[in-house]
C-alpha cells in the first residue's frame, strides 16, 4: 500500500473477527471468527496498527466489553479491539428483529410477498432498536476517532451497519468513511417494500459515508436506482456518484478476494488428509457434484437437487455414475424459516433417493453439519461443483472451490451471484430459477471434453487469484483517499 | 369517437364477453361475462361493427367454435363473436402452466423466492403450449381481419395473450394492433427471474404492437425498464417510446373506468333492496369497514385483517363500536396455493374474533362466496373500505365503491394499486406491506371529521366518474391512429 493512504484503520462490524470463549478448565479462549470479511481485513488492520470495534456476541465477550478496548495479539495478529454490549432484548430486536429477517430478506429479494415481509408495530419497534445499535456504533467509532488522533479511514462492514455512516458524519462532519455492503442489494421496485420511512432511513444511513463498495455492478446500480427516488440525492450512475448534502458519494466495485494460498496451507492438516481418503473411497469410480452451502433460504439448495433429478430423469445413462454430494451447514436455526428450509432441503433428498436410487447407489449424500476438513476434500475432488443462490453479494464457495480443485472440475454458477462478474466466462452460468437449464448444465459439464474442462479450470483459478484480498481493501481506501486527501 | 379513428375493431381476449351454456330445459343460454375489460369493450365493439376472439371455455363454447362464426345478440349488445378450441391439455398448459402460474405470479410479485417459480421441463412444455394458443390466436386475428377487408384496429387484451402482437404482425406487416395489459408489469430485476428465452419472447411478443397499453405509469414504466435488457430495442423513457425493428411502439398510459351509472341501476334491483336492509340490520349502531376481493393472493387480504387487530388491540376505544364486514370472493380454487391462501384467510379472520372478539361483538364478518347483492349494498353502506392489494393493475373495487357510497366513506388505498394514481390524493394511501401503516389509516379514518370525510368522498366520486369506459377504448384508438393513420 503506498504512502497516500497511509490513514490509520478503524473497522466497525457486527460480528468481531474473534471471539472470546471459557475453556473447559476455565481459561479464556480466543477462537477466530471465519468468513471471507474477517480474512480480508484481519491483515490491514494489523499492518496499519487500527481498531476493531464490534459487537459482544458470547457472554465472554461480554465481559471484555466491560473491560473496555482489549489488545489481541493472536497467531498472526495484533490490534486493538473493542466490544460493544447491548441489552438482550435490544440485541435480538436489531439482529433477528431487523438484519435477519427484514434486510436479509429483503435484499436477496427472499419474501413470500402474498405473507411475508409483515411491517406491524412490532416491527417498528425492532426498526428502533436497529437504530439505537447503529448509534452507539457510531459514537464508540466517532470516540475512538478523537483518541487515535488524525483522521482515520472508518471500515464500516455490511448491512447491519447502514445507518453508521450518517450517523457518524453527523457527530464528525469531516470524517474518512467507506461502508461496504456484503449482501446484494435490493432493486428499486423490491426496496419500496419497506416502509418508507424506514427506506429513507436506509438510504441516508448509507449516504453518510464518502464510499459506498459492492461486490459486483448489480448491486451497484440497484443501490444507485433506488437513490433515484430520494427526495435530494442527485445520480449520475455513469460516473456512480451522488450528489448529496454537499458532498460526492461515490459508489465502487470491489469484489473481496480469498486468500488462495492461506487455503492451500489449511489442507495440508491431517483431518484434511483423512477426509480426502473417506471421500476417494465414497466416491469409487463415479462422478461428483458438489455443493457446500450454509442453509440459508438464498442458497437455492431445493432447485439444486430438482435439477439433478431432473438430468437424472432425462439422461437415464447417467444413473449409478454420478453422485452429488450436499455438504450443508445448518444456519440461524433459531428461525423457524430456516427450520423448514432446512427441513425441507432434507425431505427433497429423500424424495429424490427414494424415487431414483438403485441398490448400491444412492444419488444423493447429504452431510448435514459444520465439516470444514470434509468440504476442503470436496473442493479438491469435485467433477461439477454447483454454486446456484437465488441472490448472493459474492459467494466465496464459488472462489474457494476453483482454487483447490485437482481434478479439471466444471463450475455451474448462479447469474445472480456477485461472483458471477469474475468468473462467469469460464463456468456454466445460469438462471437459479431455470430447473432445466440447471439440469442442462450439469449434463453438459459431465460430458465435457477434457480439453474443455482443463482450460475452464485454468481459467477460474487464474481468475480467483488475481484478486487479493489486500486489492479489496487498498482499492476502497485509494478511492477515499480520492474524495477526502490525507493531509494530516 | 371521430371520424380518424374509424377503424373496424376485432378484439381478442382469453375470456370472452359471454359464455355459452346449456340450460336446465337443454336450450342454449348467454351468460355474460363480468369484469371491466368486457364493460369497456362491449359498447365500442357494438358501435364499430367488429368482431371478438376468444378461447371457448365452456363445452357450449366449444359446440359453438365447431360452429364458426356466432352473431351475438344480447340485451344491449350486437357483434360477432369466434371461439377458439383448444385440446384441454393445451389449454390447461397454457392457461394454469402459464398463465394462472407463471405471468399472474411475476407480474405480481407473488413468488415465495426460496421455493417458486420453478421453471423445470414441464414448464418449457407449458411455454410451448403458451405460444401454440397465442399462435392460434394471431392466425384467427390476421384471418378475419383479411374478412373484413381494409385494416382493422386489433385490440389485443391481456398478459395471456402477450405473444399475439408480434406473431400478428409476422403474418401482417402493416397491422395496426394495441395490445392492453390489465395487470401490473414486473420490475426490470425481477422479471429476470424467467428464464431469458421466455423472457425475451414474452417482450419481443409485445413489442410487435403498434400501442401497448397500461394501466398506470408504474407499470409502463417497468416495461420500459425492462425494454433496456432487449438486444436491439431503443428506449426513450420520456416519449414513452422504443424504437423496434424500424417502426416505433409507443406506450401508453389508459386508466381503465368504470360504468357508474349502469352500476348505479344495478342497485335498483331488487335483491340489492333486500341486501341493503340486511346490512342495515346486522350493522346495528357501530361503523362499518368493508373489503370486497377475489380470494387472490394479490389481494392482500390477510395483511388487512392483521391491520385491523393492530388498530384495536393500540386503539381499544374502538372496540365494539366497528366491524369488519370482508365479502370474499373464491378464486381459483382448483389451484393449491389460492387453497391454501383461502383457508388462511379464514383462519385469520378465526383467530382474531377468538382474541378480540366479545359478547354480541364479533370483530370481523366474513362472507367466502360470490354475492353480487351484498357487494353493492356495501359499497352503499361502507364508513371505510380497505383495498390495499400488494400489487394490482387498477383494481375496480376502488371505483366502484367510491361510485355507490353513501355515508362519506373513506378509501384506505394501497400505493401499489394502478387506482392510486387517479384516486390516491383523495384517499389514505398505505403501503400494502406495512400493517402498522394500515391500521393508523384505519383508525384515522374512523376518526375523521366529517368535513374531511365527505370532502374526500365527493373528490373520489368525482374522479371516478371523469372517467368513461368510452374514454378508455378511444385514447388508446387515437394514440394509434397517430402511428398508423388510417388511410383507406
Amino acid at each position: 500500500m503506498d504512502a497516500k493512504h497511509q490513514r490509520q484503520i478503524i473497522i466497525a462490524s457486527n460480528r468481531g473477527p474473534v471471539q472470546f470463549e471459557v475453556g473447559p478448565g476455565g481459561e479464556v479462549v480466543t477462537r477466530r471468527g471465519s468468513g471471507g470479511l474477517v480474512t480480508a481485513l484481519s491483515d490491514t488492520l494489523s499492518a496499519s496498527g487500527g481498531l476493531w470495534i464490534a459487537s459482544a456476541m458470547t457472554d465472554e465477550d461480554r465481559r471484555q466489553a466491560a473491560a473496555g478496548r482489549v489488545d489481541v495479539v493472536s497467531e498472526d495478529l495484533k490490534y486493538g479491539l473493542r466490544y460493544l454490549s447491548f441489552e438482550s432484548d435490544v440485541y435480538d430486536r436489531y439482529y433477528n428483529g431487523i438484519t435477519n429477517r427484514v434486510l436479509w430478506f429483503l435484499h436477496h429479494y427472499l419474501w413470500d410477498t402474498a405473507r411475508t415481509p409483515v411491517f406491524d408495530l412490532d416491527t417498528y419497534r425492532s426498526w428502533d432498536a436497529f437504530r439505537d445499535v447503529n448509534q452507539a456504533f457510531a459514537e464508540a467509532l466517532a470516540e475512538e476517532g478523537g483518541h487515535l488522533g488524525g483522521s482515520p479511514a472508518y471500515l464500516v462492514q455490511d448491512y447491519q451497519l447502514s445507518l453508521v455512516p450518517d450517523m457518524l458524519r453527523r457527530l464528525n462532519r469531516d470524517a474518512a468513511i467507506v461502508h461496504f455492503s456484503h449482501i446484494p442489494f435490493a432493486g428499486p421496485r423490491y426496496i419500496r417494500m419497506m416502509p418508507e420511512v424506514m427506506r429513507l432511513e436506509l438510504f441516508e444511513g448509507l449516504l453518510g459515508a464518502d464510499v459506498l463498495g459492492f461486490h459486483s455492478d448489480t448491486w451497484a446500480q440497484n443501490f444507485l436506482l433506488g437513490c433515484r427516488s430520494i427526495p435530494g440525492a442527485a445520480v449520475d450512475p455513469r460516473r456512480r456518484a451522488i450528489r448529496w448534502r454537499d458532498r460526492t458519494v461515490r459508489v465502487g466495485v470491489y469484489p473481496i478476494a480469498i486468500d488462495a494460498r492461506g487455503l492451500k496451507e489449511e489442507t495440508k492438516r491431517p483431518e484434511v488428509r483423512a477426509a480426502r481418503r473417506a471421500l476417494t473411497r465414497w466416491r469409487e469410480d463415479s462422478r461428483v457434484i458438489v455443493r457446500v452451502d450454509r442453509t440459508d433460504l438464498s442458497k437455492n439448495i431445493i432447485r439444486g437437487f430438482l435439477a439433478f433429478e431432473e438430468m437424472i430423469r432425462e439422461h437415464p445413462e447417467w444413473r449409478r455414475r454420478v453422485r452429488f454430494l450436499a455438504l450443508l451447514n445448518p444456519s440461524r436455526q433459531d428461525m423457524e424459516e430456516y427450520q423448514i428450509y432446512t427441513d425441507d432441503c432434507v425431505e427433497a433428498v429423500q424424495r429424490v433417493n427414494r424415487e431414483l436410487g438403485a441398490p448400491g447407489w444412492q444419488p444423493i449424500e447429504l452431510f448435514l453439519r459444520e465439516d470444514y476438513p470434509n468440504t476442503l476434500a470436496a473442493y479438491e475432488q469435485y467433477d461439477v461443483m454447483v454454486v446456484n443462490p437465488v441472490y448472493d453479494g459474492m459467494n466465496l464457495v464459488a472462489k474457494e472451490g476453483p482454487a483447490l480443485n485437482r481434478r479439471g472440475g466444471v463450475l455451474i454458477l448462479s447469474e445472480n451471484a456477485g461472483a458471477f462478474h469474475e468468473l462467469g466466462r469460464y463456468a456454466l452460468g445460469v438462471n437459479p430459477f431455470d430447473i432445466h437449464q440447471t439440469a442442462e448444465a450439469m449434463w453438459r459439464a459431465l460430458e465435457m471434453g477434457e480439453d474443455e474442462r482443463v482450460r475452464r479450470a485454468r481459467g477460474l483459478r487464474a481468475a480467483v487469484r488475481r484478486n487479493t484480498p489486500d486489492r479489496w481493501v487498498s482499492a476502497q481506501l485509494a478511492d477515499l483517499a480520492r474524495i477526502r486527501p490525507v493531509t494530516d
